[in-house]
């Protein structure tokens, strides 16, 4: 069992929709599909004055896109780091030529609201905010919602775009209610589908502000969300892969986001009881309950990990970087939930008991 | 029974790969996997010399990246146009800033060896020359194999980027021998893949020419190629759709690639059959295997289009610009063989039959 935070396992559902006859992508029954996925992203994203739109990639292909898309040479934008993808971001905007102002914290660490709130209130020429929700490297996350409301309310004009790649779809995610202006979120996370789509929502205002565009650019959304508006898709379009969002977005609808939310929330909770029962501890003091960074005093994290994989058929992650071997990480996405968690929890007592003796 | 010359029907065998479990890609089963594909697309490419390499998008998006990783602003390249999709290549040429040189026919016609010859015999300073082999929107072929080696033998200096989406594993195609510098696939076509992604060879010189480049660049084939040879990729791969091109690379090797090819001339001399004993005719002198564009005299042909469709559940392209309405297009592609375009033949033949009654 793949327990990795993305990708995750894929459902049989989704695999099955994927697997549905090949159409042609210029059509009516395209057209009906796209319809309902616009609509449907509406949704997932709870932004009904969003306009949606998919785009082939991964989440990083995403997120530079939508800031290629967004910001233009000398833009000072402040953009938060606090593990491998956010850093991502603030080395993508310096190539792009963007004015970084980055938000540093340790990994692990999350930057608190007021510390992006003061940092935003020092450069009153800011363009924009790039705020990666959930870290998917630490486990750690931010206060979307508190920043964005802060920002927007009194700095209507900052452009206010969220990394959402393992969030939406995981965490509460409310792109309306706090003036969100880009989000973007990645097929093999909280949408249990394969790697290689992304998906993005952008406010009336994020569109306005979107770069001016030739038909070929890959890059810029603005050819996407053009055509999106028509039902139709600038390149040959990924259709099989469409179809699992809308396998998977209809299922997000039937059980009600909220319900979605609540059960990475209760896989998070079993997880963490049984991690503290066992002596180990979180990474991050903020986490988000997409996935649990984590660790145990004295342990080799590798040996636990190959010990999971090869008794068990149970894969986590490791980690990068610094955190190399300091870590393991599990996923709450998807199939993750609260009954797999306790098996796991099982495994790790057995192997700390077995240990002891 | 979806006969458009891409996307093509999916084969079961190749769905089934697709549905295999989730792994995760960073370890020795996605190493493996890669290892694999890039010996495999060699086979494919026959271009044993070649570093290979796969990335996610459609044709139009693998053919601009190897454009823009191979050539710099200012570099002047020849770029025949004969149809909707080299057009593209002249298009973006321009946008980014190339000195192009078209070689232009018009659509259905194919611009001579001896033509494209002698206009790159008039530009000492060229830098490279951009190839379409086979032209989807027409049918129309060039000859690759004749342009390829007179050039590279008195010019090595030349970069020979070939646009084969819809040709390489359908018509004869020999990187090594040809003497090719770069040559770009995609999923959907001969390879009976669903769209969303494309493969390419490039050779040891177009490796040494290609733009230096920065981790975060989506469009440089550099960083694809580098994580290739560690059997790596730079984003989240799409792993699912790799299976699908490991098992339709298996099923090549097993058939080998001349009976493959050798399928789709049979199609497609099958189809040209039926086609003159009904008073059709091909829209091109010079027409590639892949498909063919067709129409018959004093016909709407988009009546024909939408009673094979409504009527037997058979979908054929039309055309667009200037064709629009004015020609069909069948597929000679995977499933499309020649028993089958004997049932469209039959068909055809049954409409015209009832019009003159």
């Amino acid at each position: 069992m793949l327990l990795s935070p993305g990708p995750v396992p894929v459902p049989d559902f989704i695999m099955q929709a994927i697997c549905a006859p090949v159409i042609h992508h210029r059509g009516p029954v395209f057209e009906t599909l796209m319809e309902g996925l616009r609509r449907d992203l509406q949704y997932l994203f709870q932004g009904e004055s969003a306009a949606t739109c998919l785009m082939m990639g991964s989440g990083t292909v995403g997120v530079e896109a939508a800031m290629y898309s967004l910001f233009q040479p000398a833009d000072r934008v402040l953009i938060v780091n606090y593990g491998k993808f956010s850093e991502r971001w603030v080395d993508f905007g310096k190539l792009m030529g963007l004015d970084v102002i980055p938000i540093q914290t340790a990994w692990g660490q999350s930057p608190s609201a007021a510390s992006v709130l003061e940092t935003a209130a020092r450069y009153p020429d800011l363009s924009g905010v790039i705020l990666t929700h959930c870290e998917t490297s630490t486990g750690a996350m931010i206060d979307v919602e508190e920043i964005a409301f802060a920002l927007k309310q009194t700095r209507p004009e900052l452009l206010l775009l969220v990394d959402g790649v393992s969030s939406i779809g995981a965490l509460p995610f409310y792109f309306d209610e706090w003036n969100i202006d880009c989000a973007v979120v990645a097929s093999q996370k909280a949408l249990m589908n394969p790697a290689g789509t992304v998906a993005f929502a952008l406010s009336a205002y994020a569109q306005s502000r979107l770069r001016p565009t030739h038909p070929s650019d890959a890059r810029n959304l603005h050819n996407y969300l053009r055509l999106a508006q028509q039902n139709s898709f600038p390149y040959t379009p990924p259709v099989q892969l469409f179809y699992g969002w809308q396998a998977a977005l209809a299922h997000f609808r039937r059980r009600s986001l909220p319900e979605i939310w609540n059960q990475c929330h209760q896989s998070a909770r079993a997880f963490r009881t049984r991690l503290e029962g066992l002596g180990g501890a979180l990474l991050a003091p903020v986490p988000a309950d997409s996935l649990s960074a984590f660790s145990f005093p004295q342990q080799d994290h590798e040996a636990i990990r190959k010990n999971l994989h090869e008794q068990h058929g149970i894969f986590l992650a490791g980690a990068q970087g610094a955190l190399k071997g300091k870590i393991l990480r599990i996923s709450h996405m998807g199939a993750a939930n609260a009954a797999v968690m306790e098996q796991v929890g099982d495994l790790l007592h057995e192997m700390m008991e077995r240990q002891k003796r």
